[in-house]
């Protein structure tokens, strides 16, 4: 089918994520370069520091979060465009509020090894 | 920059197209793989009949539109994913109405040469 809406798709939770939800839009099935992916973040969700061995080509739907990538701090929103090159630590965490940080995540269809990054507890 | 909002970035006309502007959100010369676009169609524009040497994974974010993907026609709103496979023939119609008609549109980063598809005059 080349239209579908949305929320007629599964959402899985993401295990290493804090109330993160990912659905597949257009998977490595469909689309023969890249994948098309959307996460939900509730407030005060997100993901922990990590990499990944493929970039990410994002899309900011709804809400708004911190962002870190490579060191330097981001605050997000709906409109903004977000680009993390591979390899590069990034986290995120979804502003406390009534409204879910939403964004859209493009990868490219090649293994993608995920590294959770050690924050030194002080 | 890694992250950047939209309406910092330019848009350009579409020739081809009817009341209808691209923006390219991450271009290749940042996004190694592919780009990330937004076109903005207003109430009645859009694209005639044409065929890429691209796919495209596409993101409804506002208004709708009849979309023709190979001989089908879709409606497309707020909120639909698309996919158009390379080399099939699609075209696009905003709906009149007071608002635009918004998409993301991902592709690969490989030339694309676009072809107009001529329709029987009768």
């Amino acid at each position: 089918m080349p239209v579908r809406h949305q929320d007629s798709l599964p959402a899985e939770e993401v295990r290493a994520g804090k109330r993160t939800t990912r659905q597949v839009l257009i998977g490595p099935e469909e689309g023969p370069n890249f994948a098309l992916r959307r996460f939900i973040m509730e407030p005060g969700g997100g993901m922990p520091l990590h990499t990944n061995t493929v970039e990410h080509e994002q899309y900011v739907l709804r809400g708004s979060a911190t962002v870190r990538i490579g060191g330097e701090t981001h605050h997000v929103k709906a409109g903004d465009v977000v680009f993390i090159p591979a390899g590069v630590p990034h986290d995120y965490t979804a502003d406390d509020g009534a409204e879910p940080f939403e964004f859209l995540c493009v990868v490219p269809n090649r293994e993608d090894v995920i590294s959770l990054v050690d924050e030194p507890a002080c």
